[in-house]
């Protein structure tokens, strides 16, 4: 009976690429527009594409490594994993990424040929192919893993590292790019040269508009596909470990084990009828066919979930616990997901960021006095939505009920990440349409569509930090369950174990040290962008005059090898650190060693992405012409928070997440060695 | 026998109070100066006595609170307790102020009458009336108590709970004081007005003189006197879980809980030699007297400290350990705290600096994401440092050993207060000197000193951090070791028990709101101080041309009330959050608050003070004629930084280190009722 059932999520996988690929030939028959536009459109496709290609040949060599350790220490299968993982991920982002940047010239073409609604659809369907990418992908590949081990917990948990690994590198290595090609942009394009954004003479735009492409989707996409399968694969490895009694056979435990992967398909037949949602409502409104389908996709996923969960765990009875009981978990994700998502949008869209914005009126100091007190404050609520979640989801079903709540806070992915992605898209079409010189009608429509972006990718910002968090520490219990299993003794992280200790001020410092390397590493990178831009503007000669073209592959090339050459040491640290302190100090010290990184790295991730997002919004809040608008003292003030605030929103805030995660699924794989 | 050794520590803090009344009289027969000095000091004294009077009046209402509920719950020893310690910190404070703004005038004047000797002598005799007042109140105090409780360790933990009531409300409070008069002076007189920084025609420019001895004499004086009484209360308590074996008896678990008194009782002994030699050797060369009198009086404490560990731990020995052991923790702890302070002296005052001023010239926004960069690599070395003391200290004398390590740090306190508090004096003697119109042959005087008290101000800054890291750490277990001692079966604060969890992350959030609330406290009180001065400007008339004298009084009354009413709620939040989440959630849920708090308030407080210290002395740097030097733009890009690092380095971050010792002491004091 359970055999049959293993087939579905990869072959539903299967399904929701077809439909991502029914979309993106929709998508890609709009019309991509004049010369010049394709021109800049294949500029920045180029770019993305060249990034890419260099960061899989850094981490196609970083992987090999690590493949080969893993298969001299733990076997031929888990390597396989990790290859497994690493390749399902890095094919969704590269798809993402290749249809986004053939979203943004037709997403810009369409608002200038047929209007909003039409422009809507288009950035909206680039989005949706990366969404669906994500959530096929991860159904795909931990599926067929699932279907060919016959769910074997260990090798399997080998997908969530290679997952992981993909994630570190393009989610650190993309946020350094795309922030030091904005930063380096900006200051000399902007101030120094005095020409608008996005303006086709400079020389660093491209970069810039490649940066949006690479961070905010490839980097975004591979964090959330991190979380997603890692969520699953701890909630494998808790089941994997509970023993066989009279009351509980070995056919239940096979069918708790495959509740996530059960999950995760219906999720995505939600995400698709959620994207068919949005469609049929934006030709009305185009404002509320966003919402429809980012809240009836999870409803949709709840209702079915509810059948779903009680149909397999009916017969597979958690020890105290029943059907509703899971399910209440899995909806307690759902909705945690959504209310922190909720929360992040307040604190960088409304009444703080007002307050930001009235700083600036005395000066850069209080704009970063506020905006830092604004970040630390905002960690608040949502730490208390993920008390919550934690209390209630372990009050139901134990530490299982963690990894199923983050299970379900992830499931509807699709349309999480199709909204994301969205953004950038929009965002991107907004710089060509600056560029090719379209007419402001034109403009006022892709920035309407950006600023809409903007708030839904705050809301997945906040949305994708929970979610690590959960996923996080779902793998972390499965990391304590499995040495546990493995050992004559349980392994107890007892808190006045000198041991653990020492691991959880270890797990407090890489925080702190990853995040100082990466806002370092943006402005270095910055630094070299600057420099460029200068000598292009000193030595090309009718360059600013618009006689004479900038050299915008310098610029991409530039800020490639700076990223790549930049991730390197945040990657070695993370994945090093959990082998170094297991096998160097041991279990428990591991063990404090992600207690302490989980805490740190959610309250950096939630300080560092808030503070950012909200400075942001200061200064588009004056920008529209609040407080005396552009040009005066307190728009600059705020620009200078908004500049700080970029790496911390898009660089270093959301490496923490993906810093939690790479070190407590690389634990978990070496946890047999311990 | 053991009888006769238990009035040694307050008898010895007897004497040093004698010592400390002796240099008074010393330091008090310099001369006062003429007129106008003597104004301006009576001014910046007077302000500073009402500060204390009307924070004491708040905090006796507040304190009345507490040991009412301490009376109602624990019984009438403990409540005696926490008045005794809040009344030995209140009177510790109380002197220091009054002398330290006794020694600023006189400073200024020996600067310009009789040159550089004097002055240092003035000001170190002002640092050193508080350092030693500080160790011998704290000896009188706790040594007291201990003589009339007989050890009853329950109740003797209630003076350490007094003492950091009063340093929240002195650190807290006196921070948000001196720094609302900081930023509202400089940034109406300095950047408005165009008038010189302690110009006598900037209303503001009193209180900021008065906010300096609040700030960084009273408020340091009482957080480094909470972490000296309760790293000892933590040894007592931990001490007197001790089970009675056939190989401990009663007389030697008693000579253990007596220890922490010993060693602080050779430590006081120490200081004054230290206070000598530093007297001895600033006729022959000043600048070296400082290091010779901070590096001796830590030598001689720790020789010392073998014999005494070893004539009272051969009789008592710990199980699995001899004398030598405790004594390798005390060193352990001493050598730890010297290592953390020279690694806070090189992150406020190397290269790091350099690189941050280096960055103003690419604006304020580089000079921001630099700072917080090397603000937070900074944390890890320092933590690197708290890891091998801990680690160390438990191998030898298991968790005792922690206490015992944080003891051997703090014993030398007074030598170690005398040159923190040394700074502040010598500060204020410059802003005297300018105010009085000395010729710049004294400033230049003046200036020197306050360069050097700067220094060593950093140092004490780590040091007060790493010390509050290790107390709070002892006492912490001690509030484990106590409930369990109450309890059938010990608690175990497991990590994956998701009750210790829910705390870890409460006890996470915790810094960060309060680190939030402090920050905007100092925005607004600012704002009010800025509003105040300009007014002054406006309408007192010939103010500005020197014709009329400012109501500097005024200044005086806004910055004491705005600081005592923002106390209140970080205030309420610390000491109340263990009795609601102990008593709501359980003693498991308050340990995991008690593990998360710690790391989070060690690593902020790292953080924050290193990242303010070096963008002040990034300034400092620039002002000395480097990179263009004052009134550039790379300048004012610095003043932003250190705009932002003023609240970083002396409001929010010190309030980290008392505010889990706060919460932990509050958690020990309150573990018989969970």
């Amino acid at each position: 009976m359970i055999e049959s059932y293993l087939a579905i999520p990869p072959l539903l996988g299967v399904l929701g690429l077809l439909v991502a690929l029914g979309i993106f030939l929709v998508m890609n028959s709009f019309p991509e527009g004049d010369e010049k536009v394709k021109k800049i459109g294949d500029q920045i496709h180029l770019g993305a594409m060249t990034f890419m290609k260099t960061e899989y040949t850094y981490l196609s060599l970083f992987a090999l490594v690590v493949i080969i350790l893993v298969y001299l220490s733990l076997g031929q299968d888990t390597a396989l994993a990790v290859l497994a993982g690493a390749l399902s991920s890095s094919i969704a982002g590269w798809i993402g990424m290749y249809s986004a940047t053939k979203a943004n010239v037709r997403t810009a073409t369409a608002a200038s040929q047929s209007g909003a609604e039409s422009a809507l659809s288009v950035a909206f369907y680039g989005g949706s192919i990366m969404g669906l990418c994500v959530a096929s992908l991860g159904l795909i590949g931990l599926g067929s893993l699932y279907y060919i081990l016959s769910g074997d917990a260990h090798s399997i948990e080998g997908f969530a590292m290679g997952a992981s690994i993909v994630a570190l590198f393009s989610r650190v290595g993309g946020g350094i790019y795309t922030k030091s090609a904005d930063v380096g942009a900006d200051l000399v394009g902007k101030i120094e040269a005095g020409i608008p954004e996005d303006d086709p003479r400079n020389p660093g735009v491209i970069a810039d508009n490649v940066g949006d492409n690479v961070g905010d989707i490839a980097g975004m996409g591979s964090d959330i596909f991190e979380s997603y399968c890692g969520s699953m694969v701890a909630c494998i490895a808790i089941a994997s470990t509970y023993a066989i009694t009279s009351d509980f056979a070995q056919a239940d435990k096979e069918g708790m084990m495959f509740l996530p992967l059960a999950l995760a398909s219906i999720g995505l037949i939600a995400s698709i009828i959620g994207i068919v949602i949005v469609r049929l409502f934006s030709k009305s409104s185009p404002a509320n066919a966003m919402r429809w389908g980012t809240m009836g996709a999870p409803l949709i996923f709840i209702i079915a979930a509810y059948y779903l969960t009680n149909f397999l765990v009916e017969s597979n009875p958690l020890p105290g616990s029943d059907g509703l009981d899971v399910w209440l978990a899995v909806v307690c994700g759902s909705v945690g997901g959504i209310a922190i998502g909720l929360i992040t949008e307040y604190y960088t869209g409304s009444s703080p960021v007002i307050k930001i914005a009235e700083a600036g009126q005395t000066g850069p100091a209080t704009v970063m006095i506020t905006g830092l007190s604004v970040g630390m404050q905002s960690v608040v609520l949502p730490i208390a939505c993920i008390i919550l979640i934690i209390f209630i989801s372990t009050q139901l079903t134990g530490l299982y009920g963690v990894g199923i709540a983050a299970v379900g806070m992830l499931s509807t992915v699709g349309i999480t990440m199709a909204i994301d992605a969205y953004g950038p898209v929009a965002d991107n079409a907004g710089g060509i349409a600056e560029m090719a010189g379209m007419p402001s009608e034109t403009r006022v429509i892709t920035d309407e569509l950006d600023e809409q972006g903007n708030t839904t990718a705050a809301i997945g910002k906040g949305f994708a930090i929970g979610a690590a968090a959960l996923a996080a520490l779902a793998i972390i219990s499965a990391f304590v369950e499995t040495v546990s299993a493995n050992r004559a003794e349980p392994l107890e992280l007892i808190l006045s174990n000198p041991t653990v200790l020492i691991g959880i001020f270890i797990g407090g410092a890489i925080p702190f040290l990853i995040a100082s390397i990466t806002m370092t590493a943006v402005g270095d990178a910055a630094f070299e962008m600057i420099n460029e831009i200068r000598r292009q503007f000193k030595e090309i000669p009718g360059l600013l005059e618009g006689n004479a073209e900038p050299d915008t592959e310098k610029c991409v090339d530039i800020a490639t090898s700076a990223a790549l050459k930049k991730m390197l040491l945040p990657g070695i640290i993370a994945v090093s650190a959990p082998p170094l302190v297991g096998l160097g100090i041991g279990a428990e010290a591991l063990g404090g060693l992600l207690a302490g990184g989980l805490l740190v790295c959610v309250l950096m991730a939630l300080f560092m992405a808030n503070a950012g997002g909200a400075w942001d919004n200061a200064k588009k809040y004056i920008e529209k012409g609040n407080l005396g608008g552009k040009g005066t003292d307190t728009h600059s003030a705020a620009v200078v928070g908004d500049t700080v605030g970029d790496p911390f929103k898009d660089t270093s805030g959301p490496s923490m997440n993906i810093l939690i995660n790479v070190m407590a699924i690389v634990s978990l794989v070496i946890a047999p060695l311990l």
